[in-house]
């Protein structure tokens, strides 16, 4: 068993939350003198807790079980958004913190340890999820290299590697714990939330040009309006969304503007942001489909043109069933509620999954905020969410060492 | 008969547009030193004309007939919107001041004779229609004064008003001409329009409180979408504006703007604006019902609370219904096709009427454009156009010298 010490869990969170700490979040974009200071303290504390802690250029920190050949990597970031919650990855990050030092008391006696990781920009300061893919290979250690801003300065040990790089033959999986940045887990009364997957994202930006004309001397009918072009579109997506949509399917219009808007003016151009996410490419490739079949049939009867453009895309990544699985059966044991969710937002273990077995676990976040200083989740979550990941790492281990 | 001389029309207008050129169009915004040398040089046209003409503080040009004490008003203003035409109000200045040469040369013989005015900046560089507004003494000298740039330095005679007023045992009329603002005579296929009134505008600002939240990790059933909730009052005005709309009215929703706009996030606050305008009161009334209905019964359901506000309003103003009838008769005479319309556009008329009977004379705009450089008329239309308008003034001189 890995008997955590909810004690030292919350005072190490708390330190954390002393970089860039601001009301009662935490302002520590990637690359910044808070992040930068931020890293060196998880490094030193990696090192009280037995391992073997470095930092690569990028500022990815790397705790290494140097008595193992063969470990459990466990992770996410300490990096934040602008003005942005306490927990969000240092959650994560200190779980796995936690969990060494556990280990350090009380060794489980495996051949497997475990190693923990704080990667660098996964909110996208830089570039979203930079250090886990360069850790993973998806991007080159040159081009991550040139990324870096040329006043970041990281105190590294002589003895590290210039990138930290996951090891095929070392790491057995990736667990990541993170708080939900949605309000399911308090909503069901769950203590964990076990992600069943990534969701897939596609975003677009549809544009429609019309003619700038008086607004009180052009007749209705003679009038080549951009912004009703692409209301008839919004209107698509509020009624036929819903229809082809599944049950945890999501959709957002989240920006539109008129240039140059004004009231008297026949607005001449309009432009507008859709996104929508769904744990099954089969209904983001519908939702596509009826979105651009609607756009044909305007432009094939409309005299204003609109141009809609898919602007980021990313296929839904599903965590490794026996993962999912493993979180679960840790909850019952520890008996805790646990709800079995997608997440809508990315994370550094969807880029983890292509290299290796990954799965990731939440708890509940207070009012489901997030990205926000207002961020927050109880202490008795905070603790017994550190207790089934804890117990699902102790069952990884022990069931793979017994294997070997 | 008053006989207008093509050339000497032409040959001023093209001179006058000399003043701030651009392009095709002119860059005469009110108080700029184009605008000065401008109102100089139509000051000085009017003497030539023989008309006592002097400009005010506000840099207003009045030609008057020292002969009659009784005048009909001819005029408009010489005043443009950043990159206007060329034609716009200065075609109903210049019209003034041909019917004042062709007046000199060949005297009518009656005891009313006419007098022109340039009135400022109509277009609301500093404030719409300030120049009319003062003049017919619903803008006090003193807050005018207050207004007048300091910068703007203009040549008046030693014995020039501080500010022009009408009289109104002088004035018996005001009679205007500009471009049309809008393609319906162009369509029709007609060379004058006669405006039956100016129609009213009813300008609302409406907007929306929602809750900024994670597009991606947000169930759709939970979010308080403040676009989705302007996006209903859009539905609204589209599909219902229709149903209660006159024949002739126009709306617009002419901005629309989420912040802060981005496609990951649940838009917090939405803001739109929308205006109608009409000239019958009691259609303006009703449009302005159904919207707030709306707003009402969205707010009594939703969770997102829309407030809606209106920001602007003018009545419709009626033209002289006598006028109306001389102008079409002057058509009929000279056997020119007209149409009988309302202009959405505000023009000095619209304060005018209040003073005295007021009547206006569209010529057509090549495309309906407007408020561009690319504004123009076709030479026959501005030539046909001045003949009717002459036509008008000969009919009401005649008529109204009969009486006395």
């Amino acid at each position: 068993m890995i008997d955590i010490n909810p004690d030292r869990l919350l005072t190490h969170l708390r330190a954390l939350a002393k970089f860039g700490a601001i009301d009662h979040g935490v302002n520590r974009i990637a690359f910044s003198e808070a992040d930068a200071s931020a890293r060196q303290w998880v490094s030193e504390r990696l090192e009280e807790a037995g391992l073997h802690a470095s930092i690569d250029r990028l500022g990815n920190v790397y705790g290494r079980n140097r008595k193992s050949s063969r470990a459990v990597l466990l992770g996410s970031h300490t990096d934040s958004v602008p003005n942005g919650g306490w927990l969000d990855g240092a959650l994560g990050v200190i779980y796995g913190l936690e969990i060494a030092f556990a280990l350090r008391d009380r060794p489980l006696q495996r051949s497997i340890g475990i190693d923990v990781i704080d990667f660098q920009d996964e909110e996208g300061t830089i570039s979203p999820l930079l250090g886990s893919r360069v850790f993973c290979g998806e991007l080159s250690d040159a081009s991550a290299a040139a990324k870096v801003p040329s006043q970041f300065r990281i105190d590294r040990r002589s003895d590290a590697a210039l990138f930290h790089h996951y090891e095929k033959d070392r790491h057995l999986a990736y667990l990541e714990a993170h708080i939900e940045q949605g309000p399911k887990l308090e909503a069901a009364g769950c203590t964990v939330g076990i992600v069943r997957g990534i969701t897939g994202i596609r975003r677009f930006s549809a544009q429609a040009f019309g003619q700038a004309d008086h607004a009180g001397t052009t007749p209705m009918n003679t009038r080549r309006d951009a912004a009703r072009a692409l209301f008839e579109l919004m209107d698509h997506v509020y009624r036929e969304f819903p229809r082809i949509a599944g049950r945890d399917t999501v959709w957002n219009i989240g920006d539109f503007a008129i240039r140059a808007g004004a009231s008297n003016v026949v607005p001449q151009h309009a432009q507008m942001l859709i996104e929508c996410r769904d744990l099954n490419e089969a209904v983001l490739e519908n939702l596509e489909g009826s979105l651009l079949a609607r756009v044909r049939t305007h432009n094939a009867s409309g005299d204003v043109e609109v141009g809609i453009e898919r602007i980021y895309c990313t296929s839904p990544v599903p965590m490794a069933q026996d993962i999912v699985a493993l979180f679960e059966r840790a909850a019952r044991r520890l008996q805790h509620r646990s709800l079995t969710l997608a997440s809508g937002a990315g994370h550094d273990a969807m880029i983890l999954a292509r290299a290796m077995p990954a799965g990731m676990m939440f708890i509940p976040s207070i009012g489901g905020r997030s990205h926000s200083s207002a961020e927050d989740s109880k202490e008795e979550d905070i603790i017994s969410g550190c207790r089934v990941f804890a117990a699902a790492v102790d069952e990884l281990i022990s069931a793979r060492s017994n294997v070997e």
